[in-house]
């Protein structure tokens, strides 16, 4: 059994990373850390809970997380940075669903985030949690950066373009669709269900955090420089990113339905839909499934491929426990089985 | 493995079982039919279960049907009748989601269904397959009546008081209030989002079907006539029944709470929460289990009592699987361990 | 035209009051006040309102709110206990919105909101604002006390019954749904479209501080005592209070729905929907109706009343404006004559 | 006073339709058609409008119809085609909200609608009722082609671009999200709130109807062939319309800020919004406002417009009734000064 500690766990990472783990059939939960809610049943904050786990908040300490095997970060931005080598340090390996280590350059890291680095000298060991691209450094990691929910959604959308060279130096587009847990579980106007529900519309047009995210993974994956206008959108539902991402390939001779098929066909969370899809975020609720369809329009010479994951899942703590699975030789799948929520 | 057959699949009952016994470990899915559907395979209509099942709906056939050791009916009213003596004799076992054999009584249900009940012939070795009351029947029994998801939510919120004799002969009331998804997966305008989202309204205030089997049981339970009135909500919500039970109990002196705790203990599926406690319907989302919190107002004698499931799963497909762990000596949570989806 | 000023406009109340007074006949919006979002255009704050007010905020002072004819108060409890006489003083009047002229009797207000009544000098003055039950003395009135949301639906709901005296000294219960509105606009985790969509639950169970201005609306209705059971549920939509009440009536030989009908031929805000009626809460979004359905099961003698609201227009800012056509001799429905928002 | 009368009322334009005219100052409702509702009191079917309106539905009837001043079609499309021009022979003018003379090309009609054009004698008559493009025409017109929802938003979002010359012949991208009630009343599976709640997802990617509609506005405003790529959206909200619409203006040098304020400076329902504005669909829910932001991208050459409205007002309802305004020669924001409903 797998030791594993988490911390930070009252946000919405947190509590979808004990769902999944809870039933982890290689798994035992040793600790879960909370500064605010010490003491506190975790039950007692997210009753779906009761029954199946009768852990505590505690403060976390390094000596308690030292003797996991793995500590799961799902905290906001800036605390992995300043405890993660810690944890390193005593042998427990790290899986980080913030941002921290997600920016190979921590110039740019800085610039988007607003404050210093402060991991420096790990940053370059972290490996990028996304197995469709990274699978074999992360079963060698010790330090794992999941990647952020829409960077997951849109970096698998466009990856057999990119990989294949079939975009020229154009400007590519992902239009992206978030529900509101997106925003975290913090008390903030914007998230209230009487401001968020029943409406829908755009943020952070200017500029958002993980654009660079996407951009660095799309660079790797083309090998040259990327334009990508990513454009967020707060949707009124609860879990779900829709992509929808749009390129130019006029003189496009490949078969793109064939061309995703064959880059997934061995990927146990990567769905091709058949031609001609359109997939919808309910058709991925509560399950770790990225599903994808591809259209082209042979007149237009537009590709627009459509990519839909549950954020919490897949694009968060699903993802996570899929590194963690990889890293430690379980099936890939464990504890991933689950069946999306629907209706 | 038991091998296991569902008659009428495209319906959310249907696709709940589905969802729940493709993750089942000791069941094997043999067939699923659809009339109207035969020859498509399930994860056409329901992408949830790509990659879960290859099934395709196929046209209901008793000899196939047969060869299952378990034959699930996820059916409107009416079809189990004419079909499940057939399967019986067959040696498969039948559990029929439907209303077909719920009421004891065959006047009864000809009167609020409106049609000529079916199979009184083998009506009286239905059990009525609440497991919190019956257990010992459905381990015997060939038929189950799945309870229906109103009563299911009513029945255990009553029960301790109703058995231990402390409502004297007075109204109890049962407000409750059901997600859409109740209605069922039929296109009807009363069911559209733009006509029960954002809104709440009673409706069948006159009579319900549900109110008989409520009745039927809560008679049983205190072993005479009982008195109820029963009226149910439209909720703008897709899952979750929240019962709200109303009892005048003036003089009483019993603890409720450890009177509860104690006749649901060693109920796997019945969680008593603790004292105060007000149940989300979404700590149950996806769930078996039925959360319940007892509150007494001294200075009134009122009893109030706080009953939430989700209505697809302890309130139908969960409930029905539950039903045949016990048929057939399994785990009575094999299968049935899902955490619920929150947020 | 009257001159209208408004303290405390950054809530939901408060920009339910604009959006209504905007477009009134016969007023003139003078000043709405925020002491955190001093000088910003209250169009900035709520863009459905650009283009219909230049209006920005301002800090409370009393001499440019005195210069008005009346004042609104859509503030938390306490605000208006300190700055209502003062007001008062300068001859204009004073509508609040806010609970702290509700109760007469302060001992209890304070009990129940748990600090000291900070204007008892002037709360006799206060007149209920319910203007089915107390249209002579609003018309008189300098101060008053608009109703709260759950107080005008069940109230409305209750009158009939007990002005005729035709409920026994029995128990009353109101089973009540709230959108989330009426939690308000402050950032509260369980406000949140995460936490409150797709779930449903009651809570304040144990005692809910629109209880005793339920209870004394109906005492003073019955001219005695009222036993009443009140249970508010948290629904997810956003606007609309749903009431189901329960009385036992049975040797009840009257016509309810003639007496329903009778009671309130000349409200301009009340409908009485025809025998048999469900009223769905989205029949009254954005409108200032009340909607009842009276129903009687004969064979239990239960009476069952549904009662409709939208808990910021008739539940509250509709109201006051409602009130202040009374006391200014305007047509009583002048500026209230939006048809509901359907779909 | 404006005889009006309504063809097909049973639809969501049809209610729409009804809230704004039965408060309209200038206008008379006489009569309102539906053949499977005929005798039906509007009210009973919807009834928000109980108290505003005792018309009931009568089966369509040219002579009735004919006088009448105008007549709106709220119907299917095929409809208007057969009914319009026998309405016009009576001198009554024609609203027609369904998209039967949208398109000016018969033949392009026909390739999206799978039908034969059915009124191509009056077709060149008919005007496209977007005020801001064609003013001058509706004025004298006596025939409007309202245009569709989705197209009033891409249209007002790219116009200023459009007539300005600033695009180059390059590929244009409207990635728009509309609510549920775009798909209207009508009974089908994909409306039910079970399936279109808590999900998003694009559909008719292959081609829309509403693409060459859109496209013959473009190419209009720009006096050149448009190459549009337009992906619609099942948004789970009940109004309001999205569209994010994209253009590549690598060398701009004009301030398309001061562009669009000048543009629509003298327009009553388009409100463009400030520099780095994020307009959300609730900020028009219920108004027949269209709020426009515009970012610039200038690192990257792209422009960003962000187009919202209510898709039953602006979109349909509101537009049409803006339409007859103008016909009319009353006040072009008579009877359509509602504010938007927020929350």
């Amino acid at each position: 059994m797998i030791k594993v500690g988490i911390v930070g766990g009252t946000g919405y990472t947190g509590v979808e990373l004990l769902r999944i783990l809870v039933n982890h059939p290689d798994v035992e939960l040793k600790v879960i850390t909370s500064r605010s809610e010490d003491g506190l049943p975790v039950a007692d904050m997210f009753p779906n809970l009761r029954g199946h786990t009768d852990l505590r908040f505690s403060v976390p300490d390094v000596q308690t997380l030292g003797e996991c095997d793995v500590v799961f970060f799902a905290t906001p931005h800036g605390v992995a940075h300043s405890l993660a080598e810690e944890i390193l340090n005593t042998g427990a390996r790290v899986i980080d669903l913030s941002a921290d280590f997600r920016l190979q350059d921590a110039v740019e890291w800085e610039k988007w985030y607003g404050q210093p680095h402060g991991a420096k000298g790990i940053l370059p060991q972290a490996v990028y949690g996304l197995p469709e691209v990274n699978r074999a450094q992360i079963k060698e990691a010790r330090l794992i950066a999941v990647p952020g929910c829409y960077p997951t959604s849109v970096q698998l959308g466009f990856l057999p373009l990119l990989e294949n060279n079939l975009l020229p130096e154009q400007m590519l587009i992902a239009d992206c669709k978030s529900g509101v847990s997106g925003a975290g579980r913090g008390a903030s106007v914007g998230s209230l269900l009487c401001e968020a529900s029943e409406s829908m519309m755009a943020y952070a047009v200017k500029g958002h955090r993980h654009l660079p995210e996407i951009r660095q993974g799309m660079e790797r994956a083309a090998g040259k420089a990327v334009n990508l206008t990513f454009v967020p959108h707060l949707t009124p539902m609860i879990r779900g990113i829709h992509s929808t991402l749009y390129a130019q390939a006029p003189g496009l001779a490949e078969d793109l339905q064939a061309l995703y098929e064959a880059r997934y066909a061995n990927e146990p969370f990567v769905d091709v839909m058949p031609a001609g899809s359109h997939p919808a975020t309910r058709s991925v609720k509560g399950s770790n499934v990225c599903r994808i369809a591809v259209h082209h329009h042979a007149h237009t010479g537009q590709v627009i491929v459509l990519s839909v994951i549950d954020n919490l899942v897949k694009g968060a703590s699903g993802q996570a426990v899929q590194n963690m699975n990889i890293m430690f030789g379980l099936a890939e799948d464990a504890g991933l089985k689950q069946v999306a929520l629907l209706p």
